[in-house]
């Protein structure tokens, strides 16, 4: 288990970091400020993004989550690891590097799974940060955590497939710049449990698709990307549009949530690193009953424990990362599910207690604080809530005594 | 220490469930409904509230808060407890019933320790819920926890006090009804810590006072009531507006604090209770892994540790308000301090937990706990954090050992 | 809900409290003195305990724990708790009152259950501490936490009734003085789960009756009373021994287990009191780093929260016992639940972070921290795990809303 | 950043683990009983103890832990890492192998710090496993968290130096075979707080030297090794006894501790992996309302975290260990801190859940788990207590924005 950094890497690393402290963080403000005066929050997406893109692909930090060297950077998850933690430290970074979710995922879908019509159609334009797309699977009226739950039918007619559904927390479905979902739902009911779903792809300008409303998460709306409730009303595609086949869901779901899940854990490093920064950069500088704050003995320990559980959180990360490069994402599942469980709940520890180390300050949006955690809240749910990973660690476990 | 209900409270008890179940809850959607469908979210308080200020009144559900039998229901903390949270239940209730903070925290000042000008001018419009004020304590510069660190000025010129200053999360600035700030400063910068600081009246469109901006919690921007932050610029008030007289500041806010503390902590109960319920409900219908999620041992887990965290918080706030009630709030010190710290502890506790009970329905609103969750949160930080709190415990308890 | 103490009370509190100062704390280490010295740990009691139950027994503080007033000194359980607690600061104190478990259990079994006969035989020298008993469910080899699952045969044979099976954790059964068990076992295998189990009285000097060994707890032998694990072979009773009659067991346990579990409560609390005082007085005079202990913030930060704790599951206590005297164990049965999951595990809270402050003395015997402990962890588990109290809890709590 | 295993790790990984199977476990039982048969526990080590080590010796798993390649295996701290996990599954395991503290620490000292004489005297027989040592540093007196409040006192008086102080917890101090003691006094009070200690060998049967009694921990008395109250009453050694030279015994300090302490971390983690084993094997077979305990949601959470506690902690273990080899252990304190936090306590929480797990049946000593519960919990105090260690942490967290 070798978890050295090439120099390639090291070089990435050093670029990207510039980039934050260049572009990055001193846009986060622009950014805000670019939403709030636009016609509406939903309007359009502010314009600091589509330059800031720009001079990312410039400096070749452009989809670096993409293993594959045909199409992306190539490189394999343990090195895109400290790269996409880094990006993690601002919440408007991801998508400047094309590398946000849930694009990453959708992108890897079609690298894998698709076909070349599908690729040229789709694929090209999202690797470009031309469009955006979302992922349609989680349904308000079962519990999606169970993924056999999912009701939504993709029924074939024909030359066409017609689906029917309602779907919720569609992240990115907001965005004026999305334009195709790859939609969840089953094609064959009578087939065994992991075989009834499939996956296609529906443009969202097809007859029948309503965005019902978007979703807020905490009082935050996210916007302009959003995340939407959808409706499917005998919405009919192309019988082209199917990803792989009929009954693949279920296969192309393991695949694309590997990767996807690890993506959210190394950003949620990277949210506890940056939120451990401001709560020190703070601490030294705030008076109270005669002394810093950093010299009052429970920040302090605030400040070892945050320090504690994120490195031992990147450990396993990064373990994770490695086993998925070399034994596969299958082998790897403990693995993942474990830092799945991890990830979000130690960057929920430390940024509230950053948050709590600045008072009411940590509440507002005068710092990230608050935002890292309403994302970071979200990650305990959003791929599998952490009862649903932990029954699988658990089941894993006593599989070796049985 | 005796808890029980008199046969007036336990018909309180009945009048208010009904009162909730008839009119607050199913109203919580037309206020949000309302407050969208406004010039923009600042510009008016949705009309509901004042139609059902209206019935509460009528039913004489009405400033039940306020111990003072001249001017309000003249019911002890202990009697006013167990109606406090069934208020706690919704976010919209406690105005409805004139209950709310900052307002009652206020009035509690004005009758305490206000002239009978100052409660003519402004505590019977309160008291009428014909006006609305805020409380101008916290300063974005300094550490307010430690409220010797407080540094607005408020100095005597000729007949008048000429205040300047920075405050902010000074809540319910942005209600358009509201019309007066109590403002806390320093007078006297040269007297003992605890007598440099004093209160006064300043209505809110006296020239120089500006609200500077809304800050938002946790993405909630609480409108239209808010937390303002507010700069006080050679604002000049006449010398009367000054609250029982200069140095009283310290000994004001200790009144004010009491009872403002423990009504918060009534409420978080009432919120926990609710999340609990909302929990309860939702996991007896609906199934994942082929059984309902109430019948899994760990969701399981999750309702008896909040049944048990509520039980022991309930009794907690009970006591501090018989204590309250019986030796006097100064004595009560170290309840209150504890019931700060425990209340709003395990009301985020019980609340998590029934979001991660619902999965993503939890986080949006839904459902009212990603809002009671954001409140809740706050409460960790004012009127004190937990650490200050817990520092005044400690130091009581080794007292006995000196 | 009055947890008012009456005068009587109040002079009770005051005499044991004044016994505990003059009596017991300076008797701890005579008792574990006497004990090395003896021929072996299991061949005598200490004569300390003998020479301070006469004293205990002059003062009328004996046998405080029945409620029943004939036999017992009449206290509600409400009244008993303040008692009970004092006693649970010291782990000799209970048997000084003849207030300890298991024989306060096995008594009042006797008292609402115990035919006259029995009643004279061994309910009369166990209440002028004479001897002793010991109650025997608990079995190796079934997981005990689920009674259903209880396998000890007991199968009338003429006149008689034969007695089979293996049990352990029957505390007391060390004692030289143990004379008597109450043992549980399936007379009725075909009956409805419920009414399976009898009770029945087994002398300890009966055929067939061997202690196999005695069990310790984290290295404590808690001689000379003990752990016992038994086997009964073939030993027969009188007919007349059965306990209120056949198929009775449940009832009689669920009438047994509910002072018992209570008075634990009661007993922990008053460890953690314990701790909690030994933890404050040795941090103001330990130095580390410049300053005491003491002023140290994470060391004041458990002084806090082990205070909060305390006060919260005391009230909890005293809520359950006021139900149990006011509606009866039965109703009482969730308050039960709850405060028999919150008192051990907020004692092992408290004492931990007593035996943290004190460091390398904290593990060793040389404080009562360490021996306190370790029995309190028993309390997590005995007389039902907490899971299963939670489990109860739940269900309780979840019936509201089916 | 490379965790992989060389070959001749994974051969001395089969190997180890074959020896457990075969010698270690079958012969935990044979220990305590050889311990309970002889004249009294203190007069002799257990016979199994030697014929063990004969048998270890000869399989050539004889001082691993010494990376010094002329006097033992030369592994790296990395190499052993594995290893020591494993014998960290027994209690008894360490001591066969000669890998048990504090003789690995001493041996340690001696390699880096002794002179030639000093070897050939006291490193040569331990290394060959002949005699036994212990380390006298922690004093009742004082806070010993803070080496510098150590006050024994350690003056030079011509050829010799006159050692006078009193210690506690000089852990193998009973073992009849212990010949040696380490001892940290003062020489230069004068000095800079850091140059002030000194240590030096004291050979046991030195007149002055009095073993005061054996402390308990949690009940065990640890024997026959056990932990020692030692007086030294103007003991006089030859000048040559001091190690390295005087003022040298912070420095020598920092050094014995950084391999000591993650050392008992790397056993800590096998303690935890063995409990963890023992629960899942034991709830896969035990019954409790209708399902096997391994089917209840609550213990599959508690045995996936506990294997999500276990791996982080056994990363970072093989993080600080890397970081020890390759840039030293003084750049690596940072690390060394983290996991001697860190290990103890999931240690605690893994054992802690398997006794739940485990019922009554957990806290005897029919299973290793009570015993290595109360090791551990030792490891939370001794080599610096956690809070000690996060002090440590935070300062070199918070030096990063100075």
């Amino acid at each position: 288990m070798d978890f050295s950094f090439s120099p390639k890497v090291e070089e990435l690393i050093k670029k990207l970091n510039h980039f934050m402290e260049e572009y990055i963080y001193p846009n986060e403000k622009v950014y805000e400020e670019q939403l709030i005066q636009q016609e509406n929050r939903w309007s359009a997406v502010p314009p600091i993004i589509e330059e800031l893109k720009e001079k990312a692909k410039e400096q070749g930090l452009w989809n670096l989550f993409l293993p594959d060297s045909e199409y992306g950077a190539g490189l394999t998850n343990l090195e895109y690891a400290p790269l996409c933690e880094i990006m993690g430290r601002s919440l408007i970074a991801p998508e400047v590097f094309n590398c946000n979710a849930p694009d990453t995922g959708n992108m890897e879908v079609l690298v894998r799974y698709g076909s070349e019509q599908q690729k040229k159609e789709w694929l090209i334009p999202l690797l470009n940060g031309e469009i955006r797309s979302c992922f349609a699977m989680t349904e308000p009226d079962v519990a999606s955590s169970d993924a056999t739950n999912i009701e939504a039918s993709i029924v074939r007619d024909g030359d066409e497939y017609v689906i029917n559904g309602r779907k919720w927390w569609s992240s990115g479905a907001g965005d004026p710049r999305c334009k195709i979902a790859i939609v969840m739902g089953k094609t064959t009911p009578n087939a065994n449990r992991y075989e009834q779903q499939s996956m296609i792809l529906v443009p969202l300008y097809t007859p029948g698709v309503k965005i019902e409303r978007m979703l807020p998460v905490f009082g935050y709306d996210h916007a302009p990307h959003g995340h939407g409730e959808i409706t499917f009303e005998n919405v009919r595609v192309p019988a082209e549009n199917i990803i792989w086949g009929e009954g693949k869901g279920f296969a192309i779901a393991q695949g694309r949530l590997g990767p996807g899940r690890i993506h959210h854990c190394m950003r949620l490093i990277g949210a506890a690193e940056r939120a451990l920064e401001i709560m020190c950069k703070r601490v030294l500088n705030r008076v109270a009953f005669g002394r810093t704050l950093a010299e009052q003995g429970v920040v302090r320990d605030w400040i070892a424990t945050s320090r504690i559980e994120i490195e031992q959180a990147r450990l396993l990360t990064l373990k994770a990362a490695y086993m998925m490069d070399t034994v596969g994402n299958k082998e790897a599942k403990t693995e993942i599910a474990m830092i799945k469980v991890v990830a979000p709940n130690i960057a929920l520890n430390v940024i509230d207690r950053a948050i709590q180390a600045l008072g009411a300050a940590g509440v507002s949006d005068d710092f990230p604080l608050a935002a890292m955690w309403a994302n970071s809240r979200t990650l305990r749910i959003a791929d599998g809530p952490d009862e649903v990973h932990k029954r699988q660690i658990a089941k894993l476990e006593l599989k070796k005594y049985q």
